[in-house]
């Protein structure tokens, strides 16, 4: 079992997804291949959102995921299997987008079906990203009048 | 620290909660040991449900968590404790169960407490598997007339 | 790498973070070098909160997390750098507070940076502690009046 490659697979997982959630394109563009490919399953654009090339991902979350939108994404139970540069990982998701202008609420819970490859310069990056959901529901925060943020509008 | 063996379980654990997600039955089976024993602290029911033995367990969850119900299961901050061929383990459960056509969600926190066996084959199962609520409610999604399921119904 | 550093100090936060839950002070005293300090960034009371010393960090969970509040706390993706006897650790949080007689959910989510120090007994211990929010949000319970606790109260 290689540990040390377990190790940086997860880090990297985790470096993509506080990338995303601080909303730190530069830096999210840093765990892809450039011919890498992300296939979301996002059933409320009522399709799966298939991005081909790093600039392509990383565009689409820029313009998608702009100020004004807060995204929570937890990922756990990490299924790693290495095969020589190359790695597959599966993790639990269990995510929340806020849109506070919009008074809305996307919740839900998927699986991540990933590959990794480890470049020449001996780093992994994520070649290929997708998910599958479990579950996603869409809530007004209309329905909740109490509720106030104190944080992150 | 026997590192490798750590990664073991943790993977373990993590099919254990994939396969309940994905209603996986026949993959669950294979984490248990054939005498295994469950102890979930479900106080929906009133009671701790006790299962005696991997077809009880397995049988269970094919009938209670079938079709029309959703599950999301997140494991965090495992504690694991090694003893030759005998680990314990300690994992934070984040739980969801959602049953749009009861229009009912369950929510809670609690405690797993694992004991984990490595058999004769050399790999790991669940021996017994736990849990002890933080907390838990239910609330009709009728309190929230504007959800709408994007997915999972 | 150092991977037994790693798992001692994932292990480290999964105790502090359990112990917060279950309320187990005397043990949570435990997780703390005598000089650490806690920076949570909390909006509810419209400040960082800062604490210096253990016996000022234990003294003021004990106090206001006491019966009566339900804690869960999440942490994931984390991204540990070891210096020696320091190591700093980057953690996604995903965390709620329950207050069933004040009717009150506080909800959010936060990336921990913290500091950890090994002693002279070979013992990792949390030196610096600390959360900013990604967002945070107050909703009285009654907006769901068909809430039911069914554990935790």
């Amino acid at each position: 079992m290689d540990l040390i490659t377990l190790e940086e697979i997860r880090r990297l997982k985790a470096r993509y997804l506080r990338c995303v959630d601080l909303k730190l394109w530069d830096e999210f563009a840093e765990v892809f291949t450039e011919d890498a490919v992300a296939e979301y399953d996002t059933p409320v654009l009522g399709k799966t959102l298939r991005l081909g090339g790093r600039d392509a991902i990383v565009g689409y979350m820029r313009k998608n995921l702009g100020p004004g939108k807060i995204s929570t994404h937890t990922a756990s139970s990490p299924e790693i299997d290495i095969d020589g540069d190359r790695a597959t990982g599966i993790w639990a998701l269990d995510d929340s987008i806020i849109i506070p202008e919009s008074r809305l609420l996307i919740r839900g819970a998927a699986f991540y079906h990933d590959v990794y490859r480890r470049g020449d310069d001996g780093a992994w990056r994520v070649e290929k990203t997708g998910h599958t959901r479990t579950y996603e529901y869409m809530v007004s925060l209309d329905d909740m009048p109490s509720l106030r943020f104190t944080a992150g509008t």
